[in-house]
């Protein structure tokens, strides 16, 4: 068994962890939460998302929140930005790093995006284009890549190409999110090995969902794949254990108490993020979606 | 990677679970709960203890849950006895196999059982005796392998020899619980490594807590390391996880998809085993613990 010594965490709370959450909340609260994640040593923070709020209400106001908060050097404030449109706003706002999203499976990218796969990767061309020339860097989601919910399972060979096709048009990073949390160990495990063949393990990501309790499980058999970058969502945000279909976003505290446990470096102070995660609930009236969080509270 | 191609699952729910849940249930509710199991094909049920009620009233009636039951031939029921007079009422009402436990740090002894883990040993003889001369088969369990509240951090050195002195007085089988759920994925594996070299790995089992969220990574881990017996609880039992300082018992469902994502044989019906958690759940008044419980309710 040979586990990475450092691990990046890439927080997605503000963003996909909002995003889910019932309650919209306002631009300060969100700039206290990624001011208090930088402080509590995130150095990834997915902050916000460009795209309609007609269509997306939690993320209106994400070029207010970008112009607030207190940018660390060397720590990445990333935004969505779904379509250029997105982007060219998201450039307006300053944003250095963006994110778009695919999915694994056709009828997953039609109900969601309204377009199949390979038209919703033509679609990011322009995206990609424009990163390139304005210095950009672009890291890709693929979303259902263990399990989709009208397709059901997902084999890692129908993930595999889409992985590649946003490596080769430009993504430096790829996460492979298991969109519903059906996925367990053993296919977790089989995922990165059929992937990474046609893209390095050092350019993918794990992104999780705790919706069956399996996530920290899964997180333990990437690292066991050589996996070193996982998503995960601070008081896991976007995954209320005590909603009905809560979209399950593993929360960031139990993964860096995983971490810490197996002696891998993250340069996360775990008690400033249970500090941040409980700050947040508060806010949003719910109990807070880490474990650790709760039993540490507990005591 | 080599797992393992079968696992018993020890179903702790009906003994450990309701003896942490606050609220007591009646011989009906418990008898009910037993039988539910068994339909659902668990091999081996815990299904009450034998102590006196003074201490442990969510245990009273053992006795009477025992003579109520269905007991189906090749399900093991087993029942607690800490003691002789225990040992003795057990199999008055007709128990074939009971557990008896020790704990792996001085001070959890002290605190639990007022007395040292050296005298909590000792006082097991005349039970194995009386055992080994009534052909009632006898599990061992060691409590805060990974974790004391008292103590903090427990090495794997200091649980072997209390693991081998259960299994040279004649534990068949040897149950090791991170009692505090603060075991990470590395301890887990280096904790088997090194008890595996006092007693053989197919007589040891996992007893782990999801207090932090770690629970199924450390049954995992367990696999990786050849184990094949784990102790759970359907719903989780014993740890609601709404309550401040629940002892969070992981949740046989849980588990129990984990496994067969691994393609791993245990003989139980998942949605059997489901409707018996969310019967107890309704019984108590509580949310169901599963993970898998929940999300697949809220399909």
């Amino acid at each position: 068994m040979s586990l990475p010594h450092h691990v990046r965490l890439v927080e997605v709370g503000p963003r996909d962890g909002l995003q889910n959450e019932a309650q919209p909340i306002s631009v300060a609260d969100k700039v206290r939460l990624v001011d208090d994640l930088t402080e509590a040593g995130l150095s990834y923070i997915e902050v916000g998302s460009f795209v309609s709020p007609k269509w997306v209400p939690q993320m209106a106001g994400s070029a207010e929140v970008f112009s607030a908060i207190g940018q660390r050097p060397g720590v990445t404030y990333a935004a969505l930005a779904p379509n250029l449109r997105g982007f060219e706003d998201a450039l307006a706002a300053g944003v250095k790093e963006v994110a778009v999203f695919a999915a694994a499976t056709e009828a997953f990218s039609q109900r969601n995006i309204n377009c199949s796969v390979s038209d919703s990767l033509k679609r990011f061309e322009p995206i990609m284009e424009a990163a390139r020339s304005q210095g950009v860097q672009v890291r890709g989601y693929v979303s259902c890549v263990l399990g989709c919910p009208y397709e059901g399972a997902v084999r890692a060979e129908q993930v595999a190409p889409v992985a590649k096709a946003l490596h080769d048009m430009g993504c430096y990073e790829v996460s492979l999110g298991d969109t519903i949390g059906t996925g367990t160990a053993g296919d977790t495990r089989r995922l990165f090995e059929v992937v990474a063949q046609q893209v390095p393990r050092a350019q993918l990501a794990g992104h999780f969902h705790d919706t069956y309790g399996q996530a920290l499980a899964n997180v333990y058999a990437s690292l066991l794949e050589g996996i070193q970058v996982f998503d995960s969502s601070v008081a896991g945000l976007g995954g209320c254990p005590y909603a009905k279909g809560a979209t399950g976003n593993i929360a960031t505290e139990d993964v860096l108490y995983l971490l810490q446990g197996l002696g891998i470096e993250t340069g996360i102070d775990l008690d400033r993020l249970i500090a941040a995660g409980q700050r947040i609930s508060q806010v949003l009236g719910r109990a807070n979606g880490s474990r650790v969080a709760r039993a540490r509270s507990a005591q």
